[in-house]
């Protein structure tokens, strides 16, 4: 665990709860964290998910690889330090954005399993809620996508500490969720999610209903 | 400006656009700046405008100097790069907050001009708003408040860098909310920020009310 630096810090408590703001968004926030190889789906799944839970009035939020890189972790690399650094810092925001009530997708290569871990003990100490989702897709379809030509320039030595070439990729041992890339489709992976968001009550059914609400709705 | 250090990176388009998730929210995220003195009151008028969001069915979030000490920027210190770094961080998240829709308040001491506008421009360049609020309390209000007991250990020596005693702290020039917090009450206070993001349209009505509605309400 990351050393905590500063003294003379303190949390202080506000008048809003974590379930007061649950309430206002009629969903509890949690991570779902997508992890697996470069070119596994796993940005695809997440904009997936996203748009499918929009669809239900339900809010999430995607933090990306590579959007997450250009800002909070813009000053950090590819290292193995860097790496970690990069995934903790990710997961302290994803548990921010739990505890507001977002339901954060978080798509990140993330493959030591070290740091994942460290990333569940973040939430498990804040009570929030991290589901791993391990998108497995073999190394062979992976290099054979290459949706960004990055497996080629790894191969031909012009990316260094690339994972599952020069740098390895640890699977979950026992993630929440184990999607099967090469044998299902993208929009049964979304419904696998869906179902465990319901089944677990992250999405809760909105306050009040009238007959003939086409959308139903609930504030305060 | 932080350099960008990762190559390879490139952002990555979904298809549930910020506004599709302000109109789930029926508010416009923002940032909300709160930056003056330790003991100016900074977290009490957060805590209180928290509060008055709430009770209008609006989702806020608070970043405080505190809680984030403690998550994200744990391995950073006081020294004047790791303050700067502490308030890109910071300023970081915020914009991933407002993108997602929510109204975060973050509240920091944030001494230095150019760290603040350093956050400014990030969100400028991201197109979401930045309302820096300056709570302007005199150094002789704050210290006789000492809250924390901070500045009798800096005025001990027990605490070095400290704003206002053997640190410098640089007043807003042109912020867009300027609290007096001598002349007025923390009631007062928060009503001038509501107003501010009732005037300027971060606080939508409801999608649809009916008469006889008490909440009214909103969905995709």
């Amino acid at each position: 665990m990351t050393k905590q630096k500063a003294t003379n810090v303190t949390w202080q408590d506000g008048e809003v709860s974590r379930e007061d703001r649950y309430n206002i968004l009629r969903q509890r926030g949690a991570t779902i964290w997508f992890t697996g190889l470069s070119g596994s789906g796993k940005s695809t799944i997440a904009i997936a998910l996203e748009r499918a839970l929009y669809d239900i009035g339900k809010l999430s939020y995607r933090l990306d690889g590579d959007n997450v890189r250009l800002g909070i972790n813009k000053n950090l690399g590819f290292s193995e330090a860097d790496r970690t650094e990069n995934i903790r810092r990710i997961g302290e925001v994803a548990k921010l954005f739990g505890d507001a009530g977002i339901i954060s997708l978080s798509s990140f290569i993330s493959p030591y399993k070290d740091d994942r871990d460290e990333v569940r003990q973040l939430h498990d100490q804040a009570g929030l809620e991290f589901i791993e989702v391990f998108v497995d897709c073999s190394l062979a379809e992976a290099e054979k996508r290459d949706p960004k030509g990055l497996y080629k320039k790894a191969r031909a030595g012009e990316i260094k500490n690339f994972t599952g070439i020069d740098a390895p990729y640890e699977a979950p041992v026992n993630p929440e969720i184990h999607l099967k890339t090469d044998e299902m489709t993208v929009a049964q992976e979304v419904q696998i999610v869906l179902d465990h968001l319901h089944h677990n009550g992250f999405i809760m059914q909105p306050q009040y209903t009238r007959a003939g609400d086409r959308t139903s709705a609930a504030s305060q």
